[in-house]
């Protein structure tokens, strides 16, 4: 496993290993939060509604379908596309189940997905985060506790435009010291942006910093997103190993868990990501994963470095880094033995289909 | 295996007996059929746009949560309550994992459901069925190519309100013989009525019987529902064997598929019903079949007689028959090894809480 850096035990990586059945599931919504102008690179401001409809229809059905073309990045003037091409490397390359699931989008992709009864999220800013986060909670949970008859383990990614945000959100809401802390999908993050939003919500509500910590729902009303609150209630119903294929957006689920549960056992559940984001200088993943809990993480390389196609060498130069659990299932990839020259030409046959 | 009539061939039987991964589907769906006075007794004509979304309800969390309570059927002044009942409790026997699927409902149910992308039927009597039948059969058929790698086995049931009669239309659209051999689930079968609203579906739309013989998309347009062409797109998904848990509704998805790919091998699918559907002296489900293909069909009797609860006892009176896959719900039990009183035992704690 020379590029999967371990943060923690390695125990889980025996555990999955063994197991043949898995399900992948990408956790959708939006938010008005994405619609802030330079708060997010998944996709100009209008184009966020589209984006995760799009990277769901492009790794179920290998073509867009709600718009001519998927989402790429432009920030910093390095182009590179959705990670959803990253994903959809490792889905084709071990024919894994891709289960979409709609937490809360705006558009609603044209494949097969799970609905969950949610709604989009607001803008922060106007102090509105989810609307009846326990529907959406209650509904995943029940699903979770479906889906573990059927598989024998659980990878979840996420498709959320500007999640990083709302992340922030519930986490200062929760009381976690985690301003200048959550990574970016682009080079340079602004933090100052990101924190103004996230005072914003706060204010507009009067409350403090940490003065939601026992009231996760309420977090998730004034400053979260429908993903997190989604992903939260999958954890919770999930009765089987869970991966978590993402950064610094699945803190936010393992913060709600441990909040509603003090003593949530986190044994089963591990976050998997890029070096992309474990390495971010301008972020501190592993920072916020300790306050929280006991919760292994690992991170993949990619190694784009070596790719010969440019969209992808400029993950590298730390454009996108994360997203619609590209970090988790490069690692899946690894543990369940593909190689990286393996991986990285299944990812260039699709970005140079779809880029 | 005593208590089932087989049509046809066993080994699906032992084929299914050896497997071990299942999953329940039930496709819902309504159409504006249900709402014509005396057509149904899956409720009252208002009532029908509830009824699948409380019987997904009262399934997978044991209660009614659209409703305050799950559909009945009063017909006949037999009163006896949503097969949903019989149906759970197989499912809560052998803790099998259950999937609503929405083909196209008026209200959603209150639990996580798999999304096609469909909406209602229309009223026949206007010459409208279903709006854009390719969206839902292709997404039907994606979603059961990835639910094949999760399940080595598929149960298919349906909760459609009024499903006989656009079985009926579909049928007499590509030619098929089966006026008054549809069942259904009042005592007294209205074959004059569904054959009126069939002939008038047609008329409206200038088309005669057998006109659609090789169009059943068109055909589904015309004088189907939601619900058989997600069916037909499941069981062409599909990798694994499919056992379609129904009666006459079962037999619009098999000619759709029958139509879109006349060497479709039905090997691997079966049609699993109650004794009350293939003994059902007002219909003939058995002669519908044959004129389709070579499908084995399987009838268990759920000896209802034996109940002590009246509104159980009412099924074996010829109230309601089948539903919400029931007939091959408790087929399925049978062939797991569940006795007849164990069987009935459970389906009488389900019914005494929620009739």
């Amino acid at each position: 496993m020379e590029n999967i850096k371990v943060f923690g035990s390695d125990e889980m990586i025996k555990t999955i290993q063994q197991k043949e059945n898995p399900a992948f599931l990408c956790v959708m919504s939006n938010t008005a939060v994405s619609k802030i102008p330079k708060i997010t690179g998944a996709g100009s401001p209008e184009f966020t509604s589209y984006t995760p409809a799009l990277d769901a229809e492009v790794i179920l059905k290998d073509m867009a379908l709600s718009l001519p073309n998927i989402a790429s990045t432009d920030a910093d003037e390095l182009s590179a596309p959705s990670p959803a091409l990253l994903t959809k490397a490792t889905i084709d390359l071990l024919n894994i189940p891709f289960i979409p699931i709609n937490a809360g989008l705006e558009v609603t992709p044209k494949v097969p997905y799970v609905e969950l009864g949610g709604v989009p999220g607001g803008d922060l800013r106007e102090g509105v985060g989810v609307k009846d986060p326990q529907i959406i909670f209650e509904n995943a949970k029940k699903y979770a506790e479906v889906l573990s008859k059927c598989v024998d383990h659980i990878i979840i990614g996420e498709s959320t435009p500007a999640g990083t945000t709302t992340t922030l959100g519930l986490l200062v809401a929760l009381g976690y010291d985690a301003k200048n802390k959550v990574s970016g999908c682009m080079v340079t993050n602004p933090h100052e942006l990101k924190n103004s939003v996230v005072d914003a919500a706060l204010e507009k509500n009067n409350v403090k910093p940490g003065d939601l910590a026992d009231d996760p729902f309420k977090a998730v009303e004034i400053a979260g997103d429908p993903t997190m609150i989604a992903i939260a209630g999958l954890m919770m119903g999930a009765d089987v190993p869970v991966i978590l294929a993402g950064g610094s957006q699945m803190t936010a689920p393992c913060a709600i868990v441990k909040a509603l549960d003090a003593d949530f056992n986190f044994d089963n559940i591990c976050i998997a990501t890029t070096t992309y984001v474990a390495n971010d200088e301008t972020a501190n993943l592993l920072d916020i994963v300790n306050q929280i809990a006991d919760i292994n993480v690992f991170a993949a390389d990619p190694l784009l470095q070596n790719s010969d196609v440019v969209g992808l060498q400029n993950y590298a130069r730390g454009n996108i880094k994360e997203g619609v659990g590209a970090g988790g299932a490069i690692f899946y990839a690894y543990i369940k033995g593909v190689t990286s020259p393996e991986y990285i030409k299944k990812a260039e046959e699709i970005t140079e289909k779809h880029f």
